[in-house]
């Protein structure tokens, strides 16, 4: 049984969608772990890490536009906006969706559909380094 | 400590809950781990796995017309619509719930609450085959 | 190679959020694990556990409002209303964000971020008793 970890950042460029699946693949691949889970976490509450199709990229465009109308950034609906009307929204936005994600390992691969990938969806405007901590235990 | 994996597959029947309640319990049975964690993870971006109320079937029927309204099948609202009107649809519902789930096992069980059940949430109108995988972790 | 349990109870005062992280974190640093996974589990489907912002408390006000209108109140909107009107919305809140959150430990200690709380979140009216089971495995 063993237990690796290992942090990444990621500079996103305003709200979109990072894919990072082929990163975390190579860190699976690395940690030689044959059976077992990888959780990543990220380390903020305005953006997130989604599970989502990798073929057609306007799925997240219909994502983005979703949630832009979803959660809008009308500042009077707002108590919190001292950090700009992109702000409050981000943080309903990681809300909705989710700070950790969990996919098993076999035979030394992630279980991802033919079609998942992983992405850090950025819901602010502006650039931010974003932290991420993956966290694989197994055999 | 030991690590235990089993696929199972489901046949949907279009959009509509299927209780995998059973099914996962007795897998986390034959895997002998009396305290440790269970994690479910479903390979698709067009369903989803979630923990509700077991008790009343109208707490699933009020989710299901929620979600309608919630998020609409118009396809002016999607770039993405070849597969047709319900799979964009399909695709949001799966961000706003989850891919997987995480339930400790404590004395060989499964420590859900009494009205708490695991659902397979199929998102499309057509019946789909959906792959899940159960890890479980433990000593 | 370890597995650490614990089960905690909180009372809520109704709709609220009730800060956890003091509590999860003294329960990280009792089980001696210095890298490993830390999953919280909530046995209930109208209460969630929820990561956010700690720092201005108009986050949670907001996200409490933006909740409020996302999931009316309002009975003639569901079938399921025999608890009150405020069920059917708990129940589609617990859906719509957590029934578990994962964090994993390093060096002994949560890797949350700088402002980065873990919350209860009563989505009912009145006061209930809320069981988490808290699950540590690591090294």
């Amino acid at each position: 049984m063993n237990h690796h970890q290992k942090n990444i950042k990621i500079q996103t460029t305003g709200k979109s969608f990072h894919d990072i699946t082929a990163k975390i693949k190579s860190i699976v691949a690395e940690s030689g772990i044959n059976m077992g889970l990888c959780t990543l976490f990220i380390r903020h509450t305005s953006a997130s890490l989604v599970i989502q199709e990798n073929a057609d990229p306007d799925v997240l465009r219909d994502l983005s536009n979703f949630f832009s109308k979803l959660v809008p950034e009308d500042s009077k609906s707002y108590i919190h906006d001292a950090e700009g009307p992109d702000d409050m929204p981000a943080h309903i936005r990681s809300v909705l969706t989710q700070t950790s994600q969990q996919i098993p390992i076999t035979q030394g691969r992630l279980v991802l559909g033919t079609w998942q990938g992983i992405y850090l969806w950025e819901h602010r405007d502006r650039s931010h380094y974003r932290e991420i901590v993956v966290h694989i235990s197994g055999v």
